[in-house]
């Protein structure tokens, strides 16, 4: 097993490793461990793919990274941790996942010093987008290691610490945010060609997501340039009957033909290095005039959302947010069809509805600036169809961002 | 929490469920509980998509399925185990997920007088493809809870057991991934007008995606229609010196724009309601004369997946398929470039390495009727390029079946 070791200074977060030693400090914890890619992500700034690397950060501000060697390059290109590379088995052995990860993992605590540490896991469950289409799932594998093999670990559940740090982006992880959520409008750009009658669903989708992938911009060629290495797009298209199951947990593409004057939403979710983006749309299709009902709740979408920004600030509470888009869609009779929140935390994963700030009137979340969340005002009506406006936002300073103005 | 239970006792593979009984049998186990996407699938033939999903199978052929409710129309279109639903929540809370699923899954293992039972749990590492772009982990917290709420229960790790299950399909499971690997077909349709020099990899990659998602069938409107619900498709473009970094245990397609008489090498990943294919196929890019080396490569990869095919049949050693293979990469000078196994199970998930069989030197498998895999014979070489050629078969009665013939 080789293993080599390498500094790259430069391209470390300060804010981020600043907020992190904080963090670990105010929980007398001597060190953040994950396994969880968006947790990696957060700690060292890389985003690992097959999910066989270990982040590990100190109170003292070091940020360490263990990776598989054909993950190097790209550890390499976008993180500044210390990173540790290790061979998980090609040719030479039928290796266990775990046990290729232990010596370097093990050898790595000792040298810092840990082997009576107080260490910060995240020991329940976690929500995380995916970050390949297969993926190790190193689950509680990584915490009982550490238990059967260095019995003087103290180890803490840090899972609620380390989303309330996802949920206060820096100015760095805000950049990418942003940029991934601009990219996404390629695939946007497509809708008025693709959205015709006779259209089936899957077939919009496609000609969204080739749209997005086309226009991708050229990854960066050296660690210092700008732009994203890996970019992931995910286009669903729901039309008639179909949109109106788009209040689920998840979206899904049919192969159903569009029909003049059906609704149809376009939820898109994308991201760039795993920086994620939560973008819907909803468009009437041509071929017949737009129906009445369907302006009332364009309109009474439009409205809310726009309350929902203005009362976006600083130290707004979350519930306040979700009450001002509830109400305006209440006004217009559409109450009872807005049947989820308003809202949740984006950037480190695009659709988890538990992800910080919840904008939904039982959050007990205050907004700061730096969070990003989504704004998704909707009516799901049986007989007419479902309408969804979700853009990604910025808290600032004095107000908010919007991050999705396409 | 609104619960339902429903009984559909017409779609459960009766072969599956025999096989599972007598698995829990020999493990003296009275029933399997998993909340892995793909062992949910093997349970009960429905693949969960937010991972908030819990399989129970007993051991007098029960087979139980609780689900959020807003998969149950899926959940009733793929399966025949008893359904249970309940809400993760929307407006009328902000839930914990395995708070949400506790009082289900309690109520279900007592009514089935479970609770001083042996129950089979995952406990370990596992290897999942992605079932949405975000899921919920529930990683060991499944397994905490039952700790933690019955002391009755006897809990046995039983991932090998399932692992074990995968690996040997079901005539069912069989016609699923022959379907699958079928419609992988329409992305390489492409290959022709999409591989051209000055292209760039990600405008590739968009139009294979397109051609295959454009071509997928309608979808079947009633439970007992053929054809799959759910549809995903990953394909990837590595061309020149990129096809070289595709030894590593995963794709990525770049930017970079294909010069004439490139290697370009096309790496799909596509599945249908869970069921995964892995194919991959290596071009010549035109505007040039095929090098000498290329016409070396491809002759010795198509040699060597002919001598891979002819040595599968029950009883045969996985290291002699791989054997087989790696003799004639040998022959031809390519011994070194070949860096990895000649193959692995595919099915239950697409680029598991570990997935059983494993055709690799080292493996102690034996092959069986019904096993699937795939046979990928490849070289890697430096200022040349990567060819592969990943084919996915049937282990049948006297030999084998391609899957991907085309």
């Amino acid at each position: 097993m080789a293993i080599e070791s390498i500094h790259m200074p430069t391209t470390l977060d300060p804010e981020r490793r600043q907020r992190i030693q904080q963090a670990l400090a105010e929980a007398s914890l001597d060190a953040f461990i994950s396994v969880a890619p968006s947790s990696v992500l957060l700690l060292t700034s890389y985003w690992p793919i097959m999910g066989a690397s270990v982040a590990v950060a100190t109170r003292d501000g070091g940020v360490h990274l263990i990776a598989p060697e054909d993950e190097a390059d790209l550890a390499r290109a976008t993180s500044g941790a210390e990173l540790t590379t290790y061979s998980p088995g090609q040719l030479d052995a039928v290796l266990d996942p775990v046990e290729a990860l232990a010596t370097p993992l093990l050898n790595l605590l000792r040298s810092l010093g840990l082997s009576h540490a107080r260490l910060g896991l995240e020991l329940g469950y976690l929500v995380q987008p995916a970050s390949y289409l297969t993926a190790v799932h190193l689950r509680s594998s990584v915490a009982n290691l550490l238990r059967e093999r260095e019995p003087g670990f103290h180890l803490a559940d840090a899972t609620a610490l380390l989303d309330r740090q996802k949920a206060v982006k820096t100015a760095r992880e805000l950049d990418h945010i942003r940029r991934a959520c601009a990219a996404s409008a390629a695939g946007f750009a497509a809708t008025e060609s693709a959205i015709q009658p006779g259209a089936r669903e899957n077939e919009v989708a496609a000609t969204l997501h080739a749209s997005f992938e086309r226009a991708l911009p050229d990854q960066p060629a050296t660690a210092t340039d700008a732009g994203f290495h890996r970019w992931s797009g995910h286009f669903f298209c729901m039309s008639g009957p179909n949109s109106v199951t788009a209040s689920a947990a998840y979206a899904r593409t049919r192969t159903r033909r569009m029909e003049p004057a059906d609704m149809v939403m376009i939820h898109a979710n994308t991201s760039g290095d795993g920086y994620w983006t939560d973008v819907t749309r909803t468009y009437t299709a041509p071929g017949a005039p737009t129906p009445e009902l369907h302006l009332n709740m364009r309109a009474a979408i439009t409205e809310a959302t726009a309350a929902a920004l203005s009362s976006i600030r600083p130290g707004a509470l979350a519930r306040d947010v979700d009450a001002a888009a509830r109400q305006v869609m209440q006004q217009h009779g559409f109450g009872k069809a807005f049947v989820h929140g308003t809202g949740h935390g984006v950037g480190f994963a695009a659709a988890n509805g538990n992800a910080l700030p919840r904008i939904h009137p039982g959050s007990p979340d205050t907004l700061e600036t730096g969070m990003t969340f989504n704004i998704e005002p909707a009516a799901y009506l049986q007989g007419t169809g479902g309408m969804r406006h979700c853009d990604v936002v910025a808290v600032t300073e004095t107000g908010v961002e919007l991050l999705t103005d396409f």
